[in-house]
């Protein structure tokens, strides 16, 4: 029945270099969490050394070690038998650059013989050094947020009325605030439950992470957005016939620096929203003292965008003390009349429950 | 004080075959209506040909004949001792490629030696016979929807709130609804008005017109969108110093395929909207079926989104009888109780009047 399987690439070094700690690393954390294409043998970031990167992360192990230096990394790899194939560039610095200690490293992984795969703005492949380092060690590089050329993009069509899944958007109050990971857990346990589920990745790590559909927004043009939103759910439709398609959201509807997910409500159409939130945050992700709009604000915002409703909030705990979670939930469960679930730390069985009765009312309508 | 200044380039003609009555030719109207870096000689169509653009487009002639081939249209300029020097492709169809007739043209104007500015998707220098044309004709090709390569773009910083000029959005419900036109009329009267406006173009054909400032944000790669929409604001804003600054809307944003003006409101932070409107249009333009929303509802979602007030709606009257222009205004205006103004057939004053009690209010607090 499943037809597009994601093929095995092999085991990656993850390269995170002092950012594993910060929003800056969250390529690396969803790898970390998560990964088809590559087996993960470790991250690198001499911050953290010697820790595992799930506890870290999410405060469960991961089998994942934390590693001082890309050499110790590699190192490791070999002396246990799995040597590495692949870097990953795990960090994604708010200009989009490349640090020093960075260029450096890369260079040497390339020359030692390992592919790089990133998804940083300053491509890989337009650096002379990188091509010659790579040609030295027999690698490969490969730029995944490479804008794509035109002649492979679309036109946003209306043939998304032909979808007959639910659709779910998994949006966001805040950029890098976890709807990837909620997005994935979902996916896994709806599945596991005989729900048939596909994701429609949006950024460059759900497709690190081996997403079979979706676009890197980032980096494509603008006016081929709807288009291509449209077109990869289609796709998904029409090779699987999932039962539920979960749209990752990129960005915040409000958010001066990262506007989005206006173009996910307009092309994907969702039937419902589930809305990622940390409540700990205070300004925008990225921005000096923009404030974040209240949660009730921005979910009306969404539902008067979309005219679909927000049927739940999933929470983010960052910055939220462990023992403090249920409380926080609870109180946004009363405050927002809607379901609230951590899907890291809590139960998720409300939140899948939510989702099965707008499945059931959704296949019984006439559509 | 205006220090920098669109160098006047040349004579063109204005390509638009078969599509000067569509929607599809809304670069040709711009030009016909709004010229700075050329004079336009006329326009080509042969379906309206023999009839003046100005006449066919707003009801009164802008003294630019329509012909009905590119023959033509280089005969009659050379024989009024103004020779074509430009041949500006002044058609955008939805899908962004080139008609077969339309390609021919092109190529026969590049060997008679015009150069040709082109905003279409299809990149012209992509064309190995479009470019073997240009050398044979001495000529020069401009793709002026290229994507402009990422080492020149901005990411969000912040600067805008440096900005003290009034900053306007002209937003729109639907796309190709008179966005520009009414932000070129508004710019040109406050300017008269001894009120210094800047325009921040944001399509191809404010460049193609002769903005001096902005964007051309279809092209561009969305990452970059909000920071490249602060800084063309920035950047007129620190060359000029002007009082006003009106920033040109693109799409809608409720448009399934062109949702726009979000990153407008989100990264350029307008203090006033104005909202032009088409009353007599039923659907979105270039979608099947998909029912614009009510005026009222668009407000109240841009409002809500911005948190700054919509101040007034200007009027497409599009399929709207001649004479009946005056009470569809006027009963918007009751529905909406906002000022309504058709800025191409009505008096602009109170138009002028609600946006200079704004500036005053603006300029009298502390920014």
């Amino acid at each position: 029945m499943i037809k597009k399987q994601i093929k095995f690439e092999g085991n990656a070094i993850v390269y995170c270099q002092g950012m594993y700690t910060t929003t800056c690393g969250k390529t690396a954390h969803g790898l970390v969490r998560r990964s088809r294409r590559y087996q993960i043998l470790s991250v690198v970031d001499r911050t953290v050394a010697g820790q595992d990167a799930g506890t870290v992360l999410d405060g469960k192990p991961a089998g994942i070690p934390l590693l001082a230096s890309l050499d110790e990394a590699i190192l490791a790899a070999e002396k246990q038998g799995t040597p590495a194939s692949h870097l990953v560039v795990g960090i994604a610095p708010d200009g989009g650059g490349l640090p020093e200690e960075a260029r450096r490293d890369i260079y040497l992984a390339l020359e030692h013989g390992l592919n790089a795969d990133s998804g940083l703005h300053t491509y890989l492949l337009d650096d002379p050094e990188f091509v010659r380092a790579a040609e030295q060690g027999h690698a490969t590089i490969r730029d995944i947020r490479k804008t794509p050329s035109r002649d492979q993009l679309h036109f946003f069509s209306g043939k998304i009325e032909d979808v007959k899944a639910l659709k779910i958007a998994l949006l966001g109050t805040d950029s890098a605030v976890g709807k990837r990971t909620t997005a994935w857990r979902l996916v896994d346990e709806l599945n596991a439950a005989g729900y048939y589920t596909e994701l429609i990745g949006t950024g460059q790590t759900a497709w690190l992470q081996g997403a079979r559909y979706g676009i890197r927004l980032d980096a494509l043009i603008c006016d081929f957005l709807p288009g291509e939103l449209e077109y990869a759910v289609c796709q998904a439709w029409q090779e699987q016939r999932p039962r539920i398609i979960i749209i990752e959201g990129q960005g915040s509807l409000l958010h001066p620096a990262y506007p989005g997910g206006f173009e996910i409500l307009a092309a994907t159409r969702p039937d419902i929203i589930i809305l990622q939130h940390a409540p700990a945050r205070t300004v925008y992700d990225g921005t000096e003292g923009y404030v974040i709009h209240p949660l009730a604000k921005q979910i009306a915002a969404i539902e008067m965008i979309s005219e679909k409703p927000v049927v739940a909030v999933t929470l983010n705990h960052e910055d939220i003390p462990v023992d403090q979670i249920y409380a926080v939930s609870r109180d946004l469960a009363t405050d927002t009349g809607l379901p609230v679930v951590d899907v890291l730390r809590q139960d998720i069985q409300p939140l899948l429950d939510t989702i099965l009765t707008h499945l059931s009312k959704y296949e019984n309508s006439a559509h």
